[in-house]
């Protein structure tokens, strides 16, 4: 369903090429300063523009629509929706019947019966992500004095940022493209979020990590690298400031342990890319070459960061309100 | 929260070394043969035994309180419970005030202000898992025609099964422990299940593993090497049957596409070991050296796959049951 | 919160003289016609204009934002919003410290703080039933073969529909207001709506009734005079039919039993009367004397029919959609 | 569904003549003294054994399943059941094809297609209200420093206490039944508890109330008198300490205003009745005389008092632990 959380609950709609995208905030506290300037620095962080992004651009001008009186929060549910200005519904005109290899449109068309949206992949579509980023900003408000910071730790297979550009640059020649991961980290949280038995810190992050298209696998501190490893060399000895290393991703038993909080998200390649790929016509029942045209990011995870912290924050919000 | 799930919902309760551990299951159609033979194998597939694993051995016979009525389903909620008999106490008294490393003891004392059950990790124990497990058997019979199988596929690093006997020697003789890999697999699911934004399946099925105690890490299909992949190498090209490969786990937009589903879990090493580990005295406020006595598997996560298929097919059941 | 309902959730948000009220749908199945005549119909028949009803008119003309292609639901979050256009803020101003009696104005200011949008009581406005009516108009499409007949039965005390413009001239001219009893029968629903134990249909119906300001009661077919009867009076004896008569306004055990689902709902007298009123000054710490002065319903209860109804139409789809 | 609640969630399982009725409570603070006393007093009041109630009697014993250690609250969900002694399944063997008057049996076979638990109601039984009341006794517990208090206020249609000993004689000579109405005056409350938009503090209440078998009504403060009122006869005016008198029933706009809480419940006269009955048997398709035996309340509304306190103090708490 389109809702998430319970004391801060994120309720996202629209379509890409619909007239807006836009959510509902519930659960916001009255009397917290609240503009659409705020929202500015976030926003541009998810905004195309750095090397192996979209030329697609919005002006991504948040519109608040309810809960905000006098420049506070009402304790009224907040509504903010972004306009779609640059829509090019033409270019997804030709994907009802020869489904993209990697995007949603196939099975979309099977589960909605045909009625879904398809331009730009419709409800289904990036950007999506924006208004996440609005509510990011909102729960990042509403936790204050706790710090988050999350970057790209690996493009293309490559952990050495000098080597980005130029495997963007080779990507981009051959007409494909690169999947990334992001690494997000959050101190100053207090000892003991999370909710036994189903809702563990780890458990209420991850659904939300994984409605970001394209994520393929998340982990905590160690993460996979964790089942290599002796218990000797994973667990966290204590000390007087609670662990002493950070093997565990600041959480013990799915609550958080006063450590830093340490996530890392695999974002896969775009799916969109010029190169010839294999498809199917589902209509004339004939294999198909399919080359995609438009303006895609080359590597979309370099827009991701913002948006894995905006779900972090959106989470840890929903878990202190409790 | 203790429940999951809003179709097919899973109420868990108990503790450890408390009188039982038990599950309420809401949404199980009437009319569906159960006896608690039915739960025979997969209890058996958690049971310890094999090599690595702990000495504990309880009767783990499951008894129906509700929900059932001549040898049916009623419709009504179904309560499980397991007694719990072969409690030992006196093996956990020490960890009040010196916490073990890589356990919950710590911060379950500071979130519940020390009230919580110390005892074997109280409502956090592995001991928990038994309950899902029941709820899994229930889960797979209502998903009637659709396959699951799941296995280890890593232990201590090593994806060849002739040298987990030595690895696990090893490490016992070393008073240490090992991590693992699970990987589940679903086939002969149907094309769309998940539900967009919030709940993909990857969403759903991620909050319910991160539940389950010692997950570090979850990924879908080429996972984290999806990250290192071009787009051209990790697309899935369709064909007439669907996809030709599963790149994805059988996932699209959060969906899943008629491929199979695909996951792995990596499992930390068990955080109980007798080799010396330091931890604090949170009374003394001094350090302390651990060796901790007690039965515990050398390598939990070898009881894990029927685990990590119970919350498959418990998350599968609710997404269908919608 | 804001949101209501499992399998056809509705959230509601806006405020009274902010820019919009609207009501995002989520559960809506992909491929149902839907376009802005559609809730014409229902939309007149909350509209003021009988005798009693207030002056203040709206184009009340829905927005569709999300969720609808090519003039079908897609299976996406469903967005309607209405614009604000005949606000008159300045009538509210005084409220703030003086509070009027039976408004929300002084318990809302405390639970917020202060911070609530006080203009025309808010989130807490009449006008939020608009896009309630507008989720109805959804409901009952959806809910196809299923009738429903909502009417005032009773307005000022009387029962008599003849008497009605006299008592509501008597009390404009005594700058009062009424009450009334609202009545919303629904046929041809199937046996066995509602789920138990918590979900019964009047738990869920009482549930959203209560939700539509200045609700004092509701009951159920004989209602508050099944107390007053010998169950030889009330019981409904079974026939080839089911029941022969309608003692339980069509639910047995909390469950639809096939013969017509009866609730009535009573309705408060309108809180805002020119009449002078009694109240406290909570600035000055001084008893006033308040009239109200703008545009208000005599008996707001005749525009409640298609309110009620709309709710009615939420729930049952929602335990429908189950 | 056969959970309540968000904060303070209620999950209530088991059948009548099953092996236990109970309760799982979600969300109950760490640290809280309880043991199985405590629970008492409550429960005598539920018990049978003033005039007009059955002879069935039953020990009625709580036993704590889990969440309770060294005689506190753990903070884990909190189990208790009541094994179920005194049943005798014989008594309801005719009803499968032959529906009694006024119960669940003929839309709770139709629901679950035959497969429900038909002895003494299965899980739509009265019994199912002792856990309600334990549930009530922990909820109570929390809400230190409010007070409530529950009362018979009619009985056979008689607002006189002298009279109904008289009342329920002539019943019971007659093999008849009556109803009665629960006044619950809850005090001391915050201001402000109740959550716009759906879940007013009404509709809260209303919906847990609607889940006690046998309830045909609600009203808060003048209830259905309201309708019949003027404004300037219903409102309450406020003075320095709140509203000075209490037509509203202690509710503005959804929330509680200061004053106390009262609310009204309609029972309907019990449905089982000695008395001659007219039914259906849908096995021979003949119309049928019923006579039922048994052991049977003349008027159960004698033992809802505590059930409608219970319920309230379930809602208040989770409305206040948000």
């Amino acid at each position: 369903m389109n809702s998430f959380g319970h004391n801060f609950r994120v309720t996202v709609f629209g379509e890409s090429h619909g007239p807006v995208v836009g959510v509902v905030m519930d659960g916001v506290p009255a009397g917290i300063e609240l503009c659409e300037e705020d929202f500015a620095e976030d926003i541009a962080r998810r905004a195309p523009g750095a090397e192996g992004t979209t030329a697609r651009k919005e002006a991504d001008t948040p519109k608040i629509l309810s809960g905000v009186f006098n420049g506070h929060t009402t304790g009224a549910p907040l509504t903010i929706v972004f306009e779609n200005e640059n829509t090019r519904p033409e270019d997804y005109a030709q994907f009802a019947a020869i489904p993209r290899p990697g995007h949603v449109d196939f099975v979309a068309a099977v589960k909605f019966d045909g009625s879904n949206d398809p331009r730009g992949g419709g409800h289904f579509a990036g950007r999506l992500t924006l208004p996440i980023v609005a509510a990011g900003v909102v729960a990042k408000k509403l936790l204050d004095g706790i710090d988050f910071s999350s970057q790209l730790v690996a493009l293309g297979g490559s952990e050495d940022p000098d080597k980005w550009s130029e495997l963007i640059a080779q990507a981009a020649k051959e007409g494909d493209s690169l999947g990334g991961v992001v690494e997000c980290k959050v101190t100053n949280l207090p000892i003991g979020v999370g909710e036994p038995f189903w809702d563990s810190v780890e458990s209420m992050l991850s659904h939300a990590v994984f409605a970001i298209p394209g994520v393929r696998g998340i982990e905590f501190g160690d993460g996979f690298k964790a089942a290599a490893m002796k218990g000797s060399e994973h667990n966290d000895p204590f000390g007087p400031e609670g662990p002493v290393k950070n093997g565990a991703g600041g959480v013990n038993g799915g609550l958080t342990n006063g450590a830093p909080l340490v996530l890392r998200v695999a974002f896969k390649p775009t799916s969109s890319i010029a190169r010839a790929q294999r498809t199917w016509n589902y209509e004339t029942e004939a294999e198909e070459t399919l080359e995609i045209r438009g303006r895609h990011d080359v590597c979309f995870a370099r827009r991701c960061p913002v948006i894995v912290e905006a779900m972090a924050a959106i989470v840890l919000e929903d878990l202190l309100a409790l």
